[in-house]
């Protein structure tokens, strides 16, 4: 029987996201914690995740409030370690298969995610690189080519490569369909269309909106606090790039 | 009873060599087939990896010579993910604690390995950065304090942490200790002193000392070929650059 967990989490984080989706799917009981990341409470960093970063966990440890974690409690930083921890506490959740192949395939995806696809989404979204865009399209194509014909990542079940994955693309599709990004004004909404309506992309479409229905994204996802979230973020920077053009 | 492994290695390559050592300290059965990087065979990509890396592995189907891999193996690629597959097919070997924290622990410090001990490797050793000397001793004290007081990176025994992390250390070691690398002539060398001789370090020279001891590197790590390789790499680029000057 699994030990109290206490997640330090950001509405903001895909990172942090990635774990809650984990958690959920696996039926864990765990508080969430949110972590102002633009002001980050004192006691976080000494007492939780020297790195400062989210997602952190603690893991056991007497009952304590979240403000004031015990030293007793083990604490775990980085997004995929703690997938792999979850699915290590639930060996019998649906997150990992059983098969060592099927779950070489898992961690490929999970590979390809940070190396293929996550690169090209920060390129496109928060740099606004020349060619970003084809490059966005490459990347989810990619990863699209690594998809079973149905279902999830590695087959029928939603597993911690899925877990790993969606909280990227659904920040993404929400800075292409507000058109929020370091992008050219115009360009997310023209990528966001692609994606839509793209015959090429009809396997990648399936997948990502059978993500999003699952009670796990739905709970865990708070899309007008990132949409106010991106516009603050953006169109501030735009209107400064504005004044000094 | 895990099926037939081919690895698809290459002696100069620390990435595959970790794998190597998995399956050493697991006693598993293996074929290693030393590929070329430098004139790698046709069939490669097509067969066996796509991005045309070592290590790959080819896993199961029917018995073929690892020249005409079978399309019906199962063909696995990036170190990470074979390490964890070998713990997967042994679960009984040291190779990952059962424990779901030790298990954490574990992966949080090869992530450690690649996020703050290999950039600073190949800053110093590779590119000949500014500061680069400093900086990898930085990056060996930040994986040292990771460590336990005894023992390995998770404890007595030696797992898939400590297979990330050696092929790395080894290579480092040779570029020092020959003064083989793209640092200003005599740096190698003045690094290697220190972790030999500062203090500082000796929780890391143990370390080092008794992952070098074991069987499984004795078996899979030829200093010599790689101090003659990195002689041609390094020494011609030297004659280069003093040409140039
Ligand atoms: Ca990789």
């Amino acid at each position: 029987m699994p030990e109290t967990i206490t997640l330090y989490t950001a509405k903001v984080c895909p990172y942090a996201h990635r774990v809650e989706l984990a958690l959920e799917e696996a039926g864990a009981p765990y508080k969430a914690y949110q972590i102002d990341l633009q002001n980050k409470p004192e006691w976080y960093a000494p007492k939780v995740n020297p790195a400062s970063k989210v997602p952190a966990v603690a893991y056991g440890g007497p009952a304590t409030l979240p403000e004031s974690p015990s030293p007793e409690s083990t604490k775990i930083a980085e997004s995929l370690v703690l997938l792999e921890f979850v699915a290590d506490l639930y060996p019998n959740s649906p997150l990992l298969p059983k098969d060592p192949v099927l779950r070489a395939k898992a961690r490929f995806f999970i590979d390809a995610v940070g190396t293929k696809l996550n690169p090209k989404y920060f390129a496109f979204v928060h740099r606004g690189d020349a060619g970003g865009a084809e490059g966005l399209l490459q990347g989810i194509d990619d990863i699209q080519k690594l998809l079973p014909d149905e279902g999830y990542a590695v087959g029928k079940d939603y597993t911690i490569a899925d877990a790993a994955v969606t909280p990227f693309l659904a920040r993404m599709e929400i800075s292409l369909k507000y058109d929020l990004g370091s992008f050219d004004v115009g360009e997310g909404v023209k990528v966001y269309e692609t994606l839509q309506t793209d015959p090429k992309f009809a396997r990648f479409r399936k997948y990502f909106n059978d993500s999003k229905a699952r009670p796990s994204f739905q709970k865990t996802f708070d899309e007008s606090y990132l949409v106010e979230s991106y516009k603050k973020r953006y169109e501030a920077a735009r209107a400064q790039k504005k004044k000094t053009d």
